[in-house]
């Protein structure tokens, strides 16, 4: 009696996992979201909050994505390259784009910095490495970010004298990591 | 000598009118952009403010274009569908979501109303008719849009009953109109 007792319990809490909306299921979230229910990160990367709102991975876009992200003060992106166009839209806050808009060289070099502020809006190059700072001492600078073609592919560079082919890629990109699926990979 | 003088005038008009950021012009802008200094309009539409943050024919973009979009109360888009992908963030307001999932029929039909609020978030279905209304009585409906493959295509239906077949196509769409290019219209 007990045994069947315990199957029944271990039923029900197997139904309840299975139930539940999968952090990486494309069926798992309802068609108009609450953007507060959605998964928060900072995906191991200090002073970040990134929440993807309509993802490749998480919801099934095949064109675009788009994330809110934060980034406390002090905090940067890496430095980095993509051949996706992206537009960030900047809703509070303030902070600087470092560009290398010659990526004719052999490295980046020193770039452009460009203030940004909130109710801005910016589109990177493609290509052109770059880099979003929140270079103000006290607050957050919160912004949304489009990108083409998800999931990202995003080439790293450890600094601005970093050959371009030495970049590393970072495939799947950091909040993709955990749900990214080997036949994305393939498609890469 | 008050000959040259009026062609010396004539001269600083023209380069000052010629130096001007054209409406039109992809290399109007800088590269970050104050979003209160972009073009608003209603463009004919009551109850609309469209400012076109990063687009296909004011900026170049050839994979997403955002809008930052205003509904007062009562107004809507029209009824609509497009095979690009469509992401709302919606900043403030309240309204509804109409869409007519099922585009197997002949027609649209009866649609599917979803309560949009502040800090939600929804992506259309590509090809599903739908329609996006400020269903509150008193406050605006702001919303960012990001479309894919701009400048958008978009099918306009007159109502839910009107055959797919016979919803119209209105290119260049409202914001476009004034900017499109005749190579644009080619490659559609």
């Amino acid at each position: 009696m007990s045994g069947s007792v315990i199957i029944v319990l271990l039923g029900l809490l197997f139904n309840s996992i299975a139930s539940q909306a999968s952090p990486c299921s494309i069926n798992g979230f309802p068609l108009v979201r609450n953007i507060s229910d959605l998964p928060l990160d900072n995906y191991g990367r200090p002073g970040l909050s990134h929440v993807t709102l309509a993802g490749s991975v998480l919801h099934g876009m095949k064109e675009i994505e788009v994330w809110l992200q934060n980034f406390a003060p002090g905090s940067c992106t890496p430095i980095h390259r993509h051949s996706c166009e992206e537009v960030f839209v900047v809703l509070r806050g303030n902070g600087t784009l470092y560009l290398a808009a010659e990526s004719h060289g052999k490295y980046p070099g020193t770039p452009q910095a460009y203030p940004i502020f909130g109710n801005s809006t910016f589109a990177i190059p493609v290509n052109d490495a770059h880099q979003v700072c929140n270079t103000h001492n006290l607050e957050d600078l919160q912004m949304l970010v489009v990108i083409s073609r998800p999931p990202a592919k995003v080439f790293i560079y450890e600094d601005w004298l970093m050959p371009h082919t030495a970049a590393k890629l970072k495939f799947p990109y950091y909040w993709d990591e955990p749900c990214i699926q080997s036949s994305v990979k393939d498609e890469l």
